[in-house]
């Protein structure tokens, strides 16, 4: 994937916030300008040039990745931290202020970067992150094709859960296939949640507990490809749906589905959470509705913007984000439905598409 | 796993250190302290007691998980950015002075604390890691069995090198062999790098190259057991070794066991890490290891101590470190030993049970 235009977009940024230099501490942030990578690394960049500095590991790694973005950009490797120090104190001497990423930068670091730089630094906030939370169009595809491989997966394993598998090896089956397909691997460790007590928990980690008749279970699935992520949520019934669990998986889907028509440009974060949150809360059940309606993905499964209540964000043309309202309650379980959306200039583009009108898992593809 | 007793060497180390409370934000350090493993919350203790604060997501899994790893203490649930913050600053705020994790809280995050809070933040280090890095009976035996599990997978798999398998399929044979045998999942991608342009990458992501005869392959696998990691790595020639290829693999052997043989109580990280490079400078090829010796290893990948030149830590009893000296060029490839040892009484345990003689890879093990 080419990053070639992205320092650029950056240093636009950086003269409109007033910084003639800037030091790149977040690796996201770095991989995004750059390609790079490796573990460790920090870049500068000003308006003349752009400088990645690394240890020996990734010494040969960042010059052969650069190059592969399209990035012009010179390597220095450190041997210690030490070394590393000395790079940026003396790229960032070449100003008399640099900003720094505050967010990203330890107390501790900043303390030892001030006692060695001969430089100023000036807190920097959201100066890349403005500018990657804006997905170009290689980004979306890697993202859809991530999604696709998290559908095709889904719908070869879902039609088995009926089977006596533990929420593990469904879990199991669902990453292998991912990788089969072409994923890196998993986005995030996926989740299967099923029953009345572990369905519960949003953040459930799958168990060996084995799925039963009349379980709710909530799968959370997404899959890596070329570094950026998926995330999608079904939640299905093995057996017959009670009223109850049909009920609420009516409120839950309806939530969702307002949700996702109305993700716009200009539309706030507020009020996205607002409407999937109106409609859980209208029909009784906003108690047990526990988190945020959704979040930003990318080369991070959760960045900006974070779509709840306490956000002040506003949605715009590239951003991409889930909707995922649930609901959870000991002894009943829980459900949440959620798909990858990203804005366009018509509204948005649903990423993800497994079917979700039903609690009953889909029936085994046709080959 | 029990974490009861750790809330109390943390409370020894802060009075030590005068800190009559310390906020504790790293993730890993919280877990460790109360078993908690969600992804967003903090733990304030002091010498009366101990609460743990997080989001929504998590308030269910917080109270099961301390009461499951025999914490007594309270959690406090907040829906917001905003009442989690207000949640802490009321804890910080029966003391005068709050010592703070100097290394884990980013600039910016300090400055709104110090802005909310009454209290004054002192910047408190390693508190919680200095006593993590001593790993208790429970965590060498997750971090043995999660040995055991590579160990298994590498025996099955690498006898297959020769089959013409990519590195991608050679690491999805290992990840999924070690979930199979019980792992949650691997303790980082693993490295397969062939051949004379990827392995000269020490942290090279595998590929779709196909691994073809008279190749150097690294493989450095570990497994995920219990949140704890294990790592090890092994090189292999597909096919009968050149001379250079097998001097070189000598050379390194040589080195990795001398360091194995050196861990101890008592010695330097700079001494351990003298001597590999001692021995592999001594033989012409000191340019080529452009990486320390080793690190801990335990909740994390990669922590206290690291094992290298520019550190001044000293092994102790308790500490689990990696010992993995390596050479790499362009064009020729790379080659790197690698073990997880124990500091015992006596010097050290090798937890990493692989066969590492020779290049040949095993035979496939006798059912």
């Amino acid at each position: 994937m080419s990053t070639a235009g992205r320092a650029d977009r950056v240093r636009s940024r950086m003269a409109a916030a007033g910084h003639e230099a800037l030091l790149v501490s977040d690796l996201t942030n770095v991989r995004w300008i750059t390609g790079f990578t490796g573990s460790n690394g920090w870049v500068v960049i000003d308006h003349e040039g752009l400088t990645l500095v690394t240890d020996g590991r990734y010494g040969v790694q960042a010059a052969q990745q650069l190059a592969a973005a399209g990035v012009v950009g010179e390597v220095l490797v450190g041997a210690t931290t030490t070394d590393t120090q000395a790079h940026l104190a003396a790229l960032c001497g070449r100003h008399d202020r640099v900003g720094f990423e505050a967010e990203h930068v330890s107390f501790a670091q900043h303390a030892r970067w001030a006692a060695a730089f001969d430089t100023e630094l000036s807190s920097a906030g959201g100066i890349v992150e403005a500018e990657r939370r804006v997905k170009d169009a290689d980004e979306i595809d890697a993202m859809a094709r991530a999604c696709r491989i998290a559908d095709q997966a889904l719908a070869e394993v879902a039609p088995r859960l009926g089977e006596g598998l533990t929420e593990a090896q469904v879990r199991n089956l669902l990453e292998v296939r991912m990788r089969e397909l072409g994923a890196t691997g998993p986005s995030y460790e996926t989740i299967v949640a099923s029953g009345p007590v572990n369905g519960a928990l949003p953040h459930h980690r799958p168990t060996d507990r084995v799925i039963t008749a009349g379980d709710l279970v909530i799968i959370d699935v997404g899959a890596l490809v070329d570094g950026y992520h998926s995330d999608m949520t079904r939640t299905f019934v093995t057996g017959e749906p009670t009223a109850q669990q049909q009920e609420l998986y009516e409120v839950v889907l309806a939530a969702q589905r307002a949700g996702v028509a109305a993700v716009a440009a200009g539309v706030s974060v507020k009020q996205l959470d607002g409407v999937c949150r109106g409609i859980i809360t209208e029909a009784g059940f906003g108690d047990w509705f526990t988190h945020g309606t959704g979040h930003g993905v990318g080369l991070l499964i959760h960045e900006d913007p974070f779509v709840n209540r306490a956000g002040d964000a506003i949605l715009q043309v590239g951003d991409v984000v889930t909707v995922e309202p649930g609901v959870y309650h000991g002894g009943f379980g829980g459900i949440r439905v959620e798909d990858l959306v990203v804005v366009t200039s018509e509204g948005c583009r649903v990423l993800t598409a497994s079917p979700k009108d039903s609690l009953c898992p889909p029936s085994p593809p046709t080959i």
